[in-house]
C-alpha cells in the first residue's frame, strides 16, 4: 500500500505485523484491516494485552520459562517433582509438553540448541545453569527433551558429557518423535508416549 | 497451554492474535513467543503502532477509505479526477487498485456487497451517499469495481438501476478479473488492465 493512500501509521502497523511468524506482507495487510474494523472488540484488547504482556512478562531466573511470576509458576510448583529436570530448547516445547500432559517435572529451558553451522555454541546456551542445577543433591534425573534433529542430538551429546560425573540418570525421549520432526509441532499422543517410552542415554 | 504453565495474561494474548485472520490456535501461540522474545524489537514497538492506530485511525466521512486524516488523503488529493467514483466493496479492493496504480480519480467504500443469503441489504451499506455524489455535476463516471461473485455482481446491478437517472456513465470492470476471483487476491498487471478495458454496463 502506497503511503500517500493511507497514513504511515496505518503502513507501520502492517509492516510489523508482517514480522509475525505465519503472517506474510499480504496477510498482514489483512490483519490490519480486520483489527481497524473490529476497533472494540479487537484492536483496543490487543493493544492492551500487548501492555500489560510487556509490563508483566519475564524470563524466569531459575528455568527459563516465560511467565508472569519469577521464579515461575512450574519452578514454585510444589506438587512438581523437584528430582527431575526436563530439558527443553525453547519455551514453545514446555508448552507442548504441558499441554501433552506428559509429565509433572521442573523445566530448563536452553535457548536454542547447539549450531556450529550458525554460530552458536554452548555459551549462547543455559547449559551452565543447568549444569549447576543437576549437580544438586535433590536431582535425581535429567530427561533431555531435544529435538530429533542433528543440532538437538549434538547438544544432547554435550550435555549427557558434562553430566558424566554428576549422580543423575540422564535420559532422552524416546523415539516416538519422528525423525527429523520438531516438538512443537507434535500431537499430545505422540509427545505422552515418547515421555512415557524414554530410554537411559 | 493450560494456565497454570504461564499467566493468564500470555493466555489472553495468544487468544487475541488468534482472531486475526492468517493466524490459528497455534500459529498465534508461536506469534506470542515471537513478540514476547523480540521484546523491544516487536512487542513494544506493535504496542505502540496499535495505540497509534487506535487514535488516530479514522473511516473517511466523504469516502469510507480508512485514513488518519478525515477525509482521507485520497479525498483530499487536489490532483485526483474528481469527475470520476470508482465503487468497491472494501478498504482492501481501494488499497489493491491503488497499488496498481490503476486510476488516479476518488474512491467509494460500499462497506460488503448486497447479500440477502447473509441479511445485508442496502441499508447496511453506504449506498445512499454513493448516490449522493454521483448525482453531483462534477462527477461523470461511476465505475463499479466490485468482485466477479454473485454478490458483487447483484449490487452492481443495483447501484446502476439508481443512477438511471444520473447523468453519468456507469463502467464495471473489464473480464480480466477472473470469475469468482477477490480483487485482493489478484496481482497488479491484472488489475491494471481491468481498469483499463472497463465497459459500458
Amino acid at each position: 500500500m502506497p503511503a500517500a493512500v493511507a497514513g504511515p501509521e496505518i503502513e507501520r502497523l502492517i509492516q510489523l505485523l508482517a514480522r509475525l511468524p505465519g503472517l506474510g506482507p499480504r496477510s498482514a495487510r489483512r490483519a490490519a484491516l480486520h483489527l481497524i474494523k473490529k476497533r472494540e472488540l479487537l484492536m483496543q484488547p490487543l493493544a492492551s494485552a500487548l501492555g500489560t504482556a510487556l509490563e508483566k512478562i519475564a524470563i524466569c531466573r531459575v528455568c527459563g520459562n516465560i511467565d508472569t511470576q519469577n521464579p515461575c509458576t512450574v519452578c514454585t510448583d510444589q506438587n512438581r517433582d523437584p528430582a527431575v529436570i526436563v530439558v527443553v530448547a525453547d519455551v514453545a516445547d514446555l508448552w507442548a509438553l504441558e499441554r501433552a500432559n506428559a509429565i509433572n517435572a521442573r523445566y530448563h529451558v536452553l535457548g536454542g540448541t547447539l549450531s556450529p553451522l550458525d554460530g552458536i555454541g554452548p555459551q549462547d546456551l543455559t547449559i551452565d545453569a543447568l549444569i549447576t542445577r543437576a549437580y544438586a543433591d535433590a536431582v535425581t534425573e535429567v530427561i533431555l527433551a531435544l529435538n530429533a534433529t542433528v543440532d538437538g542430538q549434538t547438544t544432547a551429546h554435550y550435555i549427557t558429557d558434562l553430566l558424566q560425573s554428576a549422580h543423575v540418570k540422564v535420559t532422552r525421549l524416546a523415539h516416538g518423535v519422528p525423525v527429523g520432526g520438531e516438538l512443537d509441532y507434535l500431537d499430545e499422543g505422540t509427545l505422552a508416549a515418547a515421555i512415557r517410552q524414554r530410554t537411559l542415554f
